[in-house]
């Protein structure tokens, strides 16, 4: 597909253009919603093809541009990367692949800027294999930590491919998430209140969030969770003044819609979960045929 | 893509092709060459849209017919799908996709024809959604019992989508298998001894064989595991020798082909743990370009 370098114009009445592997980056649409009432979302889900977090990078690119092409071509006037893995990936190329006036949004840099701004030094990631194999965490905030003059910063990361199924599954409050993350964080060698003890968790896939009281619990009160969607959602509103596109509010009330690439009755049951009220999911997007 | 109605004739040192939604099918596989060490095989894993477990009927569809047509142009003289949930969703779709005259065998009905055979009136089965969610095994076998005159077979089926990510961690002998495994059963009513209980487990997911130490401890020796690959393997044999085209003995040693539709180290590093010793995947298939 081809774009002109970039847009004649950008509508501020145009949609806000999200996408995720699948339904995880509703929790990112969620934070969006209650930031900007006045937002309109058309959400893409790419069901088809989740887990992104499992893919080689080169697919993962694939997919990403394919579909910000597509929501580029419904007129969307920015776009965010709801997905940890794309964007650890595909952040260039999805970059380039839409008029240059859109801006693209992901969900990895405003969190290392958020960290290196509160100047936290020991820092956990955990995701997906594809996210934490991408080092995209580790690199970005040591970049931050060092040309913050940070000297004795510390990033560890560690996959954890498990938590999104288990989550999927509506186990985040099931007593075995708790055993699950401690034999992660163990394997990695951490242990509370041991010398690696972190000051801030990362939580670097979308999913993650809805499991907060069980890292809460295993990692104790003195970590801090980072918030990442609340964090992206105040990127995306920075990013939408910066072009003066702001939704003008006071209009009717808004209509999301909600794509996704494969429809079963457990990604509705599921997409509830993660947006934290009913969602209409609709089969769609730019593999959508029959 | 267009077939003659059956192929003028089917060469016996034709490789047998082999599909999976991944690398799980290499159970199948696996079973396979220890039945038969003259065959060949070529086997592909679409590890680019696993797990079809989770994937509508429609699309698992769309998926399997692209893969069998794939196989049977590369010169395949019979297609195995080694992939319950595509065996329960796609199995007439394929078998209508390729020459006539090319057997079709899945993974579902040589289980169901073996535990008939036998007589086991108890029966549970485990597997992913869409394999559960399509009832293929229930109804299968209440119509084998019936019209076997067994008039108190009882046949349950559970979905239990956690346990082949938990095997593809490598977690299939973690201490936390067993939760894992007795949480799903307890939330289906099961309870060891009590009236409810089964004198077979069908581990419907080519997954599953790698716990089968897991299950045991859980459900107790008295419950048989049904040994999926190995009956399949036996199924395949029978199929090749009816159509007269096993392959000749004594011939050079056999070399097999893995493809995968995506290949990541991770793949490399399971493949192993499926089929028993090293495995060179390629990337290759129906939707291979890169």
């Amino acid at each position: 597909m081809c774009f002109p370098s970039s847009r004649p114009s950008l509508a501020s009445d145009a949609p806000i253009g999200i996408f995720d592997s699948g339904i995880g980056g509703l929790t990112v649409a969620h934070a969006i919603a209650q930031a900007m009432p006045a937002e309109r979302m058309l959400y893409f889900g790419d069901t088809a093809h989740m887990p992104y977090g499992d893919r080689s990078p080169e697919l993962v690119r694939t997919y990403s541009v394919r579909i910000a092409e597509f929501l580029a071509n419904e007129g969307c006037k920015a776009i965010v990367m709801a997905c940890n893995s794309a964007s650890a990936t595909a952040k260039a190329a999805v970059q380039a692949s839409v008029p240059s006036n859109v801006p693209v949004i992901d969900v990895v840099a405003p969190v290392v800027r958020h960290l290196s701004r509160q100047g936290v030094q020991r820092v956990g990631v955990i995701g997906t294999r594809a996210t934490i194999g991408s080092g995209i965490y580790g690199h970005s905030l040591r970049e931050a930590q060092r040309s913050g003059g940070m000297m004795d910063g510390d990033v560890q990361e560690w996959a954890t491919p498990l938590l999104a199924p288990l989550i999927e599954e509506g186990w985040q409050s099931h007593e075995l998430m708790l055993p699950v993350i401690q034999g992660y964080l163990e394997a990695a060698g951490w242990h509370a209140g041991d010398q690696r003890h972190i000051d801030a968790l990362v939580l670097g896939c979308t999913h993650y969030p809805l499991a907060e009281q069980a890292f809460s619990q295993v990692l104790g009160p003195e970590v801090h969770l980072v918030d990442g969607p609340t964090v992206v959602a105040a990127a995306v509103s920075a990013a939408l003044k910066e072009q003066g596109i702001l939704a003008p509010s006071g209009g009717p009330s808004v209509q999301h819609q909600f794509m996704v690439s494969d429809l079963t009755d457990n990604f509705v049951r599921s997409a509830q979960r993660f947006f934290g009220k009913e969602v209409h999911l609709v089969p769609g997007g730019p593999w959508f045929q029959h």
